[in-house]
């Protein structure tokens, strides 16, 4: 069973592994590993991860067999379990919580080689519906206050199977960072009565020097202080904080913008590993009138990660306004005309 | 010049290189780059670095040749310049500043084959008094806010340079880790009227499980919550916010414990690329009551790095006991009894 551990001064949770713990010999060469030749993604194999928890399928196809656009899997190694009750203790002046939670793997497509900036904007759909169904489902479940949905694209992000995937993992705890957001866009709403996240996609949308794409309900934008070399924020132009709220018509522009904005972002950069996180309100909080749901693209591009991890100080070698220029200036086929020359 | 921007919703403030913006092409296969064959680092290369601003050399030395063993210089390529005044600037709804501050590098040997983990206990000596002189000196300039003191080790920790050598960063504001650890630390002890990091010390020391090393006036101990497999802090037994104000004693004790803990690591792990960040009080601000400085050491064991980077939230493969377990039993040579068995 995992435990989750909270630091003793800082508002940070951990997952801790307890299983079977990582030994010294395990980590020996794994900057380098390579992927596994046998894939337990692609169709024929379904036999070999956990039952499906959600497909989209022909209607004639058996569940757990061959026939689908689109599965959701538990993880077979879950960094959490979905076993019993949520209890807390402390330990001395420390904190703790079972590992209690979800941790599912949104399998994107059955065609191996196939990724979300190369498949038909029709599949992107596929997958943002799947966030949408899981995280409904989920909300319903009173023991998590969160849920984060996320990819690692690329080895260097972090992915330890090429066959295109997301994940899903749901928390009983908010994680810091969606609960700095929280704490920011509440203070900027207690001051000015209105959304931060609207008051951005304002002021982009005039400026448009940070604009990478637009289309009716979303804009993509390099954000005015990105971490990373060529991050890519996608924001609805409409307030809204809870992403399972999206109307269906809002969903299809959302992975219009999406499959987009990952196709500008293979060009330019000659599809570079990334990670993306989707944002979204913590469940059964109302934080409706301040929070904003968005999506955040994160290419990985250097070796950062030195001293920014115990600093969260982050240098950033490409300033945002070129970054959007090279993005926007992509030449990339989409299905309607560019809401942007280029 | 550089900028330093806010995030508009975060507390979080980014180094933005304006000068020279790296391209999408300056990316292309900067993952693997592999180290240059000429070190400019080396004696006898010392005209191809700026003129040193500290330097531990042999008296009949002259300035900027060889004969030391130590030298502090500014970073050739600087994420920022100590050149002028800081001026902040609104953009619409966000906030910049003037990219000023100071950005050094510590040569930490003149033996470009040694590392901190096989140098002489004296070399890590003459490194630890290299922070206390710049940080003694740099506290003086009213300008900047914080100082951070780090060390990227190995190329998948970010070191792009072989020979070993640490870094500072000066900077005006005060960057969001250390903000939130003021923050956490300042709530303890307006709760307890205690120092969270003494009874983290005096619980390490209780129940001795995560504890790596100690000796008079220092702890190694595996955090309670890590972030990262095997990260390691070290801690004053004695209460100092202050890294600077630390007795010429302590600095010795302090250099002995480093040492020891980075062969525990060298040991255990086989030389793992890491970073540490020292963590200490702000400039010009009265935290010395709740506040406590130390040394957080991350090793770099997986290419985590996947939701972390979005999230703020961790999955540790490895419990801090176990991590401690192995590099308490670890076999290393060290100038005295070591203070427990193994």
């Amino acid at each position: 069973m995992s435990e989750l551990r909270k630091d003793p001064v800082i508002d940070r949770w951990v997952i801790i592994a307890k299983e079977r713990g990582k030994r010294p010999s395990d980590f020996a060469g794994s900057q380098d590993a390579h992927v596994a030749a046998f894939c337990p993604f692609c169709p024929g194999n379904e036999d070999v991860v956990p039952p499906e928890v959600l497909a989209y399928r022909d209607p004639d196809s058996q569940p757990n067999g061959p026939g689908w656009r689109l599965r959701v899997v538990p993880n077979k190694f879950p960094a959490l379990r979905d076993e019993g009750r949520i209890t807390k203790h402390g330990e001395c002046i420390y904190d703790k919580m079972s590992g209690i939670g979800i941790h599912e793997v949104i399998i994107e497509t059955p065609d191996h080689g196939l990724s979300l900036a190369t498949m038909e904007p029709r599949g992107v759909e596929d997958v943002v519906w799947a966030y949408r169904d899981r995280l409904t489902a989920i909300a319903k479940d009173g023991r998590f206050n969160s849920v984060i949905i996320f990819k690692n694209q690329g080895q260097a992000a972090g992915a330890t199977l090429d066959h295109s995937h997301s994940q899903l993992i749901a928390l009983p705890i908010i994680p810091s960072q969606l609960k700095d957001e929280l704490i920011g866009a509440r203070r900027y709403f207690d001051f000015k009565e209105r959304c931060v996240y609207c008051d951005i996609v304002d002021q982009e949308l005039r400026h448009q020097e940070r604009l990478v794409g637009e289309n009716q309900d979303f804009i993509a934008v390099c954000p005015y202080a990105p971490r990373f070399p060529f991050e890519v924020w996608i924001i609805p132009k409409n307030h809204g904080a809870v992403f399972q709220e999206t109307s269906k018509f809002g969903l299809e522009n959302f992975a219009m913008m999406l499959s987009e904005t990952l196709k500008r972002l293979a060009e330019v950069l000659e599809d570079p590993p990334y990670n993306f996180v989707l944002h979204t309100a913590p469940l059964h909080q109302d934080v409706g009138r301040f929070y904003h749901w968005h999506l955040e693209i994160m290419p990985k591009l250097t070796r950062v990660a030195g001293f920014e991890w115990g600093s969260g100080f982050f240098i950033n070698p490409t300033p945002p306004e070129e970054a959007a220029k090279y993005l926007r200036e992509a030449r990339i086929a989409t299905e309607e005309e560019p809401s942007r020359s280029g």
